[in-house]
């Protein structure tokens, strides 16, 4: 196994994506995408700060062009021949609760265009330097994985502009999945069906008790769990939920 | 009931689009869009000569200004106060079976405009007269059908780019159904699983037999059958293929 | 086509066996299968004296002695060479809505017996007379429909005893269809999901409005229309719910 | 917690069963079950030699005096308050890959018998051992977990005797998921959707590589990673398969 490999995290905010990346950061060099370096530049100096190796990416995951320009800024940081162990979609257009009729298409557009395209344009971008992962030769499996949501397998009243990116991406990976598995990628889907435990979720379900949400370091957990899964046993869908969820 | 009820047909082609209209204008006036208006500009005239009425509108469906300027122009015909029995929206961005490293963003992205995007905007667009033809007492629930494909379920390696399109425009259509359905709109799928008997298709599966293709009038048979259905008994999603076909 | 071409219904009561039956009758000969011949004698009465032809035979659907002993009667009445255009199942365990440990062995085997057991009898019972109805060239390909439930896609808490009976049945069904299409038999599962409105029923969901509940005509309706489908355009499966229905 | 919570694993033989009790027994005391004894002797021996517990009682799944002795025999074993921390779900009725029309009704039966009814009897024998885990504060989340295949989610033609019990096994699972997360135990279901790599399988598949079957030490470590969930981060369902696989 060469040394070079790195991690790459799509969609860092104060979630998953934070989680997910000091979760991998204990293993490997870490990339943070996020179009806002707010969202990274304390995670980057958290975990450079405690042995770990972080840098940060200002990223539009649904543009091309800025999608290119992190792929250059990252040859360059790990050089040009770097692979990937891991590359995880953790970005969302949100969404918009509202009659269909009063959806502007805006809204709608942005959905598709960070899910769907964002998912197609950050595939691109990773794939080649998880396909290095494997001619070096990783530890694990070099792993995609595609955070999904409840909207990814239900498509609700008033939920068709987060549901329809989300059910593109669902099916993005499903595809990946299928023609890259044999090429030694891992590719996986987690549906994570229930509110996540945030700061901007504090408030939500407190009568439900403590466990009633996500833990966003759980799901880390799991994505490190899919991550190490061997060729034999390769897992493509994960739905994560707390106990007490009504589903 | 109103005698202004109308359906409209996006994505008229050779094949399910034509069958679609021809068999809605036994009893409704029909609106034909189509990107080229060579694929409408025959039916017009044969649907017109045979008692029938129709008018076809050159729409790029993946553009608002141009469903917008489909509208007025059905307003113009029909009267500004128009409604609905039908729209059936059978339009598709087309695929290109390819391994994924190979697939132009445009060709990714216009299948996400067209099935995605496209069927955003013909929904916004038609759900308004659809609303009007529940007002008006029309005499079987306003439909508004959806044509998927196998790629609406299963996304095969190298076909993502059509696959995601195609599970958006079917996540929009649960989103509806649920949404639209207790307003009396009746909101359908229809997952078109094998190769439909075209001109384009004369030379495929030849060795399976005459029967080993949809059939295209079979297919507006049955968008018919969903269209009379009461508002006791609306079918979401139907598959259809041949008896011969594995599946 | 022959003129022997009977229809075979199994699990006639007050609801969808009954309409289904009428609506078979006024094509085919008809026999009604049901435990108990109060559940058909009434029904073969009046479809003997409006001009059809019906026979009930008291049938334990989930005893192979029981289905056996039906054939002979069948074929007593109609021929050793008869053959079928239509077998419909719509029989059903019932179900117990309890905590998983208070629902009895007794319980949870009867819904396994009859969906499940069941299904497979009469669908070995049928299937060769079903086969006689291809070779007879019958006009519409001989169709084996089976009865299914919110409870066959959706296993809630509470619901186990009736779900997995249903899971199986529909499980029975895809296999069919996929081994008997080919063969020229129209084998389809229709997921009812919602309350039908039969005596029994008179007084559920009384406050939301007249259209809350399944006709079950309506749904003899769509079991005609499965079976007339031409073999180029098999459906599998329907789903039937009322407009108004939360799903 | 208390010293006492064991493991119970239905269904050992040489595959999937002994490694997830090899596995569950480097932690908990774990119970055997199989009809045959064959089927567990030499692994109880061997884990009770290298420092773990194990116990084998000869059981018929499928017959609820058999489970009700198999009960008894624990609790004389562990005392009458012993509390599970884990019951995993490994049997099957085996299948017979057979045109529909010549499988017997004994086949049918027995799958459905072991598979449905053997998961029902399991499911309520061991529940009030895991609900005791629950009040003994069990470390980990008490788990019940089924073993599934592709035939849970797919039903090929003459396939139909496994699939209908596989499918209602994998619909028990999910009401049971419902019913008793709430209650603090955790309920999986795997889709082991490709060949084990076991003795009676050593020449299948050879020409596509060591990497082309499962490894059943993978799927107890991918069992006991299920175990391992907090209750905030509950997955129901995995899908295992080698990174080879076509699906």
């Amino acid at each position: 196994m060469a040394s070079k490999l790195i991690a790459i995290v799509a969609g860092v905010g104060p979630g998953t994506g934070a989680s997910v990346a000091r979760k991998f950061a204990a293993t490997y060099p870490v990339v943070l995408l996020a179009r806002n370096p707010d969202n990274f530049n304390d995670l980057a100096k958290e975990i450079n700060s405690s042995g770990g190796k972080a840098i940060g990416i200002s990223t539009d995951i649904s543009d091309s062009g800025s999608v290119k320009s992190a792929v250059e800024a990252i040859k360059k940081e790990f050089g040009s021949d770097v692979g990937a162990a891991a590359a995880i979609f953790n970005a969302s257009g949100g969404f918009l609760r509202k009659p269909f009729l009063e959806v502007p298409e805006e809204v709608f557009s942005k959905s598709l265009d960070v899910s769907a395209k964002g998912g197609f344009l950050f595939s691109q971008a990773t794939l080649p330097l998880l396909l290095k992962g494997v001619e070096q030769k990783s530890k694990y499996p070099p792993s995609l994985i595609f955070t999904g949501a409840t909207a990814s397998v239900k498509s609700n009243a008033m939920m068709a502009s987060f549901a329809t990116g989300k059910w593109a991406l669902r099916a993005l990976s499903q595809s990946l999945a299928r023609e890259f598995g044999p090429q030694g990628i891992h590719v996986s889907h987690a549906i994570i069906d229930g509110v996540i435990d945030i700061p901007r979720t504090k408030e939500w379900l407190k009568d439900m008790g403590p466990e009633a949400k996500l833990s966003a370091d759980g799901i880390a957990n799991d994505y490190w769990w899919l991550h190490t899964q061997p060729r034999t046993n390769f897992t493509w869908e994960i739905d994560l939920r707390p106990a007490v969820e009504k589903w």
